[in-house]
């Protein structure tokens, strides 16, 4: 039986790639201020950046906002990945970046939506509710969910950065280590800003194989190999680096993601 | 500059009703198992319920899982609720319960979905990644959020139940103070599940005079008279009870909320 990882490992070595590339249709940089420029826009940085892509990660937000259409729109994003995959002959997955996180029955009603409905293959969680809003998602082992752990927003400090008593360590690595004891089924990641390097070794520490998904590469302008030393596992692996702007709004997508690929093949030939 | 809790107050005294009638179209109970089945169901609900209700509560998920259908089924649904609102000459709250959570111009793009495009006055949110990731949900006044704060299932005690080093009080109360120093705006609620009456209480005291959502009567169990002792405010209000399962799979909807109302009315009569 394989699982979420062991699809996302396969993928990293066909595209030697640690890319995740953030399907993100900001309104101000549509072709059209609607569902269908978001899917132009999207469909088109799919077709230029699929070869170097370890993953895809369509926010549901930016689709969201335009209601029925922008859904649809979003079911055509997925499949469009679905088909760059056989054209490849490479399941490139897809992690829908919703950040749920709700309860029993609805926790299920949100994993019909996102794995057979849409077709994703991960999902972002909100850890919040604990380990039942997180279990509906983890049932099928090829199907995987990235807990929210450490992000990079200002905001993060005002829960995540609370010590916890008893423990001395901050709320963060309490989920890191929640969320390794739920990873039964090799189907649960965390999610780790990669701008603040010492909570990513902190969390690297806690949780020795998981894979992260560590956004702050980029536009929001984490520092790439201190990010990779921080974070990589030993065998060079278990860091998803989605970037979104830093490709799509460079003058050829296709380069800026086939340079950065090779950056960062560079840094952890430096580094294992 | 009317704030969404002036527009729920005045709901509350027009209605004379603390019940918020649940729109959860869990597939099991539908005429039709998709989204038109959804829309029906909840479409009658709102028809049998709307004199009793003094806000209705969709849940995105049960939605979601129809996809883009299910999508327009939501939006339907909500402006039947309008309608109502019509009808009776008292604007009805239709409070969207998404329990979203990201971060700036992602929480905007959600703002937009849900109050812009789908209309809804509130949102529940996941205050995991802090302050701004709800600040974008709170900018106009008039539409509100509810912060999930402690929760009644078992998971809840993963994180909202951990001591905070230096307070020597749980997560969820330190979520209740911060929640409470962003409501400048009189726009921020709390989840607060009424199945543990003593932390209803000890939320009730660290935020005195906020509106707090209160799932766990009816289906969940949780017992009426203890809840509304620990939780209601010392005005008599303050306290929103969610109600799904104990009166849409009731033989008559409306006579099951008029009496759930009914017995509402009475205990607060004691109480107060």
């Amino acid at each position: 039986m394989e699982s979420f990882f062991t699809f996302l490992e396969k993928r990293v070595s066909d595209s030697s790639s640690l890319l995740c590339i953030g399907l993100d249709p900001h309104i101000s940089d549509l072709p059209s201020p609607n569902a269908d420029g978001a899917a132009a826009f999207c469909l088109g940085l799919i077709e230029r950046t699929a070869r170097y892509a370890a993953a895809f990660k369509p926010n549901a937000a930016f689709f969201e906002q335009f209601g029925a259409s922008g859904w649809m729109a979003l079911q055509r994003v997925i499949e469009a990945v679905r088909e760059q995959s056989q054209r490849q002959g490479s399941l490139i997955p897809v992690i829908l970046d919703a950040k749920r996180g709700d309860i029993s029955s609805t926790a299920e009603a949100y994993a019909r939506s996102a794995f057979s409905t849409l077709g994703a293959h991960a999902i972002t969680l909100s850890p919040y509710l604990g380990r039942d809003s997180v279990e509906p998602f983890l049932a099928a082992p090829e199907k995987g969910a990235f807990l929210l752990c450490k992000t990079s927003n200002p905001g993060a400090a005002d829960l995540q950065d609370l010590t916890v008593a008893g423990t001395g360590e901050p709320l963060y690595l309490a989920v890191a280590r929640l969320a390794q004891a739920w990873n039964s089924r090799d189907n649960v990641g965390l999610v780790v800003g990669a701008t603040q390097p010492d909570a990513l070794s902190r969390v690297r520490q806690a949780a020795p194989g998981m894979w992260f998904l560590a956004p702050g590469v980029g536009a929001q302008g984490g520092d790439l190999e201190i990010a990779l030393r921080a974070g990589l596992r030993r065998d060079g692996r278990g860091l998803l680096l989605p970037v979104s702007r830093a490709i799509s709004r460079s003058a050829d997508p296709g380069k800026a993601a086939a340079e950065l690929r090779d950056k960062i093949i560079e840094i952890q030939y430096h580094l294992t």
